[in-house]
């Protein structure tokens, strides 16, 4: 399997952390899930994903003090996985974990997709519960150090028996407690402990993966990896366990999106990030703030040079309509974002090509905020046929320039990031050369937002607003 | 002018450095222009580049206390701008500056370039010698302001009358003094203050360009630019100068390239160096020490997405042949490099797309070395249509693949990077898909440096030894 | 109580580390308790420590894998609090604790001390176990809280009802989870989880205090805690936990020396480790190299202006003799530094005011270090009443000067830190005049290891060897 | 000498740069000298300062443009070394330089301290004007040079005539260019270069104090030296021009007292300063607000243990009564701070016997400023045998307490650093045995600036308020 192949558009889907924080169940999914099928789905919206600690009893139960609560019980089955829990997946019981809901989202014609944070939880390791691992002379793990000393690829870190700190002793089961490192914690999680660079390790990777995939599982947001920021000394530490997700994603059979976070995603890793992974952060979490739409143009500069086809630098979750569901009493809210706001965001995720993964409670849509997500013309900017240009960046203003190379189609996006009304141009044919980008000589330029016609990419734009264009061929 | 065209390839040439330090005269750069002419031109090889210092009277005449030394006289005209030493450089007299020099290289076929240092000399300005400055209501400077109000771009930093540090103070002439900054300095040359970001010190590099394009110029190496790294909180602080530069190049009318030095570039940078420059050192000065190719192959993997047309990452000068003759008593030596690590640096050089300059005395050269600069299946991968990608690299191997998309021509080089022979292999398509690379089917592979057929793309290494292949169609 | 009257001289006594590492049982202590009585007592010996894991089950039978076994049975009691294990020390069982051993060692005339990590078991974090907290009106706790708002003092962060994380819910049991921070870690130990600053977190090191006093402690060495080093952007993260343990050993009634690791201490903290503990270790672990004992000469220079009654930087414990016993197969030695070394060891120890903590299993012990440890002009040094000066420090020697305030005894020591023989000299007054000491101008001077007269104190001096004088009156 | 007999008290006086900034000229500096003598001398007040750029011709008169104008001509002697300008100092001509006006301050029985940069002008360097330097067998430097080999002391970095880089070539006479480093430059000044470490340097160094000496400089304040802030890797490059300063001065035969500047000097060289200096700034420049004032505590809590007689960790000017006259149009001003605040400043400054540099201009004081500038009681906490100790601080609140070792008065200062009126106490016995202090037992205290009695050291305080208390006996 190629991964390249599991994601050739940027991702466009539904998570349920903007509104729902850690209190998401079952009904709330599904809810989502019908209105995503009924709605949303003819534009390619498809993904339908469930956000952080689902395993967790009582998550959510003690907000005030606790966004995780920490030790509290986690849903485990017998190999130190962790499962839905019951109270609010009441499909997940009996060992059916996530696939009833699966099943359901995919007789929509949807996609599902999980969060995961990495490692293996604290609570196995200090109950060294066991993990599955088979060390039969014909097993996967053998096969795979065979291939890795052969190839002496994919990975700069190769599985070295000498240095494995796992051991099996005296033929017991390898537990969790084998292969958990005590040191390796998330700095503002208190769920799970680090997996070691060892082949117990890559097994525990791979029964994770072989559960996904029986779930029929799509698409992985895996958390506290991409940035392990606790450390700022060594913010990839997490390095080995994207090799062991990306490995084991291959191994499992199924074609499995893998999205990583939390962000900013290290531009010294791009390489990295690009050959085992399909989406990465770039930024801390974004909220419905003007400040986080305006820091995320410097971020779309720095990666405008790797978005290419089943690699796609994440902007992060669309924080629109209706949020803060979830998040304690008085925090359910409208997005603070202005309607020139909102444009502003739309369009720079579009043309930068990025992922698009809405935050709302869509059951809550309104028609403003729905004509947001369906604006063909918009939407068609996304794709890695549209290689994005940012053409200029001052502290008042920005433009960006894409050109379907399929198509042909040549787009311009002007932005005012200024506090004033003021006039943005992107008409000057430099701008372009110096970008490495067609000039467009169009006579004419379709505002795609208003559908009104321009003789120029330029325009008086408001406050925070912008314009996007389409030349005429 | 499209700065993108004046170099469609990554540019080939010799630099006076690697040989002659500071002391390279005009019959130096005579005699390698007509090697290169009647050796190497039909291979592609074309700049003569003049290195550091050619402005310094008795530069290299203190070199075991000094490399530069301070505060010695350097030749100036009466515009503070920087003159050929006529001692090194006779026909430099009278005015001509380095035009008869270009004139004869431009007589052979080939093209004329010089190294500068970011700013203005110091010397000027504690003699408050004046700046070519018109202050005429229609000038180039006032239409420039005009031009960055409207378009708000090519620059984050605009000229603001009111932040001018530069005043000419009733009528007088303004001076080197108005426009040099004390605290701006280089780290490790004495000769400049770097150049406050106003119009009169845009003035100032514009009638630098202006007399560069008088001379003939076409390759200008700006050095204390790229990494101003005396200021480790601050290796960017050259930004401003870096834009008046390409700005200056586009008013003098003449498409000169712009280098800039010296490494490591900031990757965070990329998008500013590619809108305003053709080539920028992505590495420290590299030697002929083995641990210096070897950390190159982490730079091209960092910087693998940035080479485009116009646009060249630069791995730094060929340390090959004979070298160091200027660096003072018994310096002069052949290259260590072994034949092995030789090919191995042309050829990750080569595929990756780094300009190529050579540091070798050439009259000098020897046989083999002769060799290398000229295998034109090798040097035929140094094209912007040739996308470098890393398939893999580990602590003992690594492997680049490259397609040019013109003439569907496929290649790989593998590399060993170890200290013992090894076998290294491409052979696999994961390895392809993984770096969103064509994979190679081809029943065979001609390697490049010798001729001979293989299988796949894989062999029997020396230590630091490497096979670049052609697969058949 | 006073805490700068529990300690009115620099501690000496002995610690199992060097020489047991984790495997330390009852009988070690014991016989080398007994050998403390028997040969070191009179000259001021009297600490017997016990260091880390005596609480943790199998320490030690995993030391090819794991210093520290992650995840292994930590002896608790019914409040969360550690306890020794009883395999090692049986005299513990039957909730006896450390009291017999600590019986035994008090019935010889010596004082008994033991390690712990900052922190509650991360093992009771996650079995819930409950801490002793008694909230009635007329608590401690309540007390305490009134002191601190009264005199806003003490502590530069006090306890405030509205940070507080730990929270007793309807009248249950505070356990461990509800002070355990899941996030605050050891960096090189799997055992503890730190402890969050609130009154529970404070009851919980009060209870720790009163089980100690109960047991007859009469030292703690807290590890973890003087130099947070997991968190090189807030090594001083135990800052409330150092102020906890000074509040419960006050509370507790019984004078417990405090002295904190590891080092190297944070010299900008040197007032808050002066306010709350009696010794702090200023330098990483050290051992039996030159380098380790050369690096202590910057440091005490470093610490000098803040050794005084009661406070006192801490050099580390003295690697001599035979140590490394429980370190693993071949890993026990005798110290590999020489004679001369070690006598340069003892002096600087002993004039800058170090505590003296013997790492030698002392059942072994040599006549010549046995003569190193009972010199009483050497150790005479080692009080408050001399403030130690250094004099000068090159890259080739130092000299050290201190005045017995009470006595009048004026001592100069010495050193050759080059690996040459050579003359150094302290005979300039002006060393002592920019030292703001008294000049020496005596007629003679005694070498204290030696017995020999002197006219001045300088001397020539072996690599890396030493003088110790006293002048006479 | 000694130079910790120069200043046997913490300096007080007067320091032009408040009020006058680069402006300050002769007749300003008589008047104040006269005010001084008039109405201040009785109470201490003696040095009196001029401040930078005495030498810069023009100085301040482009104050919208530049503090220090760069470039602009420095009054010079044919040795290199700066003379006062003559037109802002006329006495100085004829080569006199400030004799004349230090015989007049002398004359008033007062003395006379001048402000230096450090190095060497780069002016002069880039003129190679020569420097005053004997190359004779007996002269100075050489009998340095055995005086260094032979005690291996003074200084960590001693001369080597392999690694000086200062030579004198073929009989021709030392220049400033050979001792002027071009890259050790000051960030904010752009008058000097850095003098590099040999002997030719220490030369020039002498020959200053050798100049300063024969004007009957009392005090000089060196500036760019204490912390060289432009280098933050490397912040103590002056390490050995501080050395160098020391050393000149007691080769000049003059008791000149040593101020190093600016601040935060760096707590790990502390020794370092108290051996070659008598203060040193641990501020950075502090002015008329209530933050600054704030920030003080935290820096005299980290420098406490470091006040001793000849050495004097430097608090800043006092930004008291009228200052700013010289900074430019509207800057004139009374000070910011509130009376509350001004007393606070006193306090804390004199109990942690910092010097006393006064920054208004004298002739505008006021009655309340000049109260706080002469209450005897407040004043006499400033001596070394008061050693100063902080028995707590808080966001809200701080307290000191000083005894005079040889008096046996007992001090202690409480202050309400919060916004709001408060009750601030220290009478708790504890607060003194943690800080190693005496606990005053006594049965009133008399607050110093009221006269008010108190029956214990507490108090309700103003916002930013103090009181400092006097223990009965």
């Amino acid at each position: 399997m190629n991964k390249n192949d599991f994601a050739p558009l940027p991702p466009m889907g539904w998570n349920s952390y903007d509104y729902y924080d850690t209190t998401v169940d079952e009904a709330h999914v599904r809810a989502n899930a019908d209105y995503m099928a009924a709605h949303l789905k003819e534009y390619g919206w498809e993904y339908v994903v469930v956000d952080i600690q689902w395993y967790a009893r009582g998550a959510g139960s003690m907000r005030s003090q606790y966004q995780y609560i920490p030790y509290s019980h986690l849903e485990m089955d017998e190999y130190s996985r962790l499962l839905p829990d019951p109270e609010r997946f009441p499909s997940s019981v009996n060992g059916a974990g996530f696939r009833p809901l699966s099943d359901y989202i995919h007789s929509l014609g949807l996609k599902f997709g999980i969060h995961i944070m990495r490692g293996i939880p604290r609570q196995a390791a200090h109950a060294h519960t066991p993990i599955k691992y088979e060390q039969s002379g014909t097993g996967a793990l053998l096969a795979w150090k065979y291939e890795q000393s052969i190839t002496g690829a994919l990975s700069a870190r190769k599985y070295d028996g000498s240095s494995s700190t796992a051991k099996t002793i005296d033929g017991t089961a390898v537990t969790a407690a084998d292969i958990a490192d005590p040191s390796s914690i998330c700095g503002w999680n208190p769920d799970m402990y680090g997996v070691r660079d060892c082949a117990e390790g890559q097994a525990y990777y791979d029964s994770l993966m072989e559960l996904y995939a029986s779930w029929g599982v799509d698409y992985i947001k895996c958390d506290d990896i991409c940035n392990t920021n606790i450390y700022p000394h060594n913010p990839y530490s997490g390095r080995h366990e994207i090799e062991m997700l990306a490995r084991a994603i291959q191994r499992c059979g199924r074609p499995i999106v893998l999205s990583l976070s939390p962000g900013p995603a290290l531009i010294e890793q791009a390489n990295h990030y690009k050959t085992h992974a399909n989406l990465w952060r770039i930024t801390d979490d974004l909220w419905d703030r003007w400040s986080d739409i305006l820091q995320m143009f410097a971020r779309c500069e720095l990666w405008q040079d790797h978005v290419e086809r089943g690699c796609y630098p994440d902007c992060d979750m669309l924080p629109l309509g209706r949020i803060g569901g979830g998040f304690g009493e008085g925090q359910e809210r409208s997005t603070n974002l202005t309607h020139d706001e909102q444009r502003t965001l739309m369009t720079l995720w579009c043309i930068f090509g990025s992922p698009l993964m809405l935050g709302a409670e869509m059951t809550k849509l309104d028609a403003w905020t729905l004509s947001l997500l369906t604006n063909r013309d918009i939407l068609s900017m996304r794709t890695p046929e549209c290689r994005p240009r940012q053409l200029f960046r001052t502290a008042d203003a920005a433009a960006w320039t894409a050109c379907n190379e399929k198509t042909g189609d040549r787009y311009v996006a002007i932005f005012n990031l200024s506090d004033k009304e003021r006039t943005v141009s992107a008409a000057d044919p430099e701008l372009y050369q110096a970008a490495g980008a067609a000039v467009p000589s169009a006579q004419s330029y379709t505002e795609l937002w208003t559908g009104q016609e321009y003789v120029s990419p330029s325009a008086v734009l408001p406050p925070h607003g912008c314009c996007a264009f389409r030349a005429a061929r």
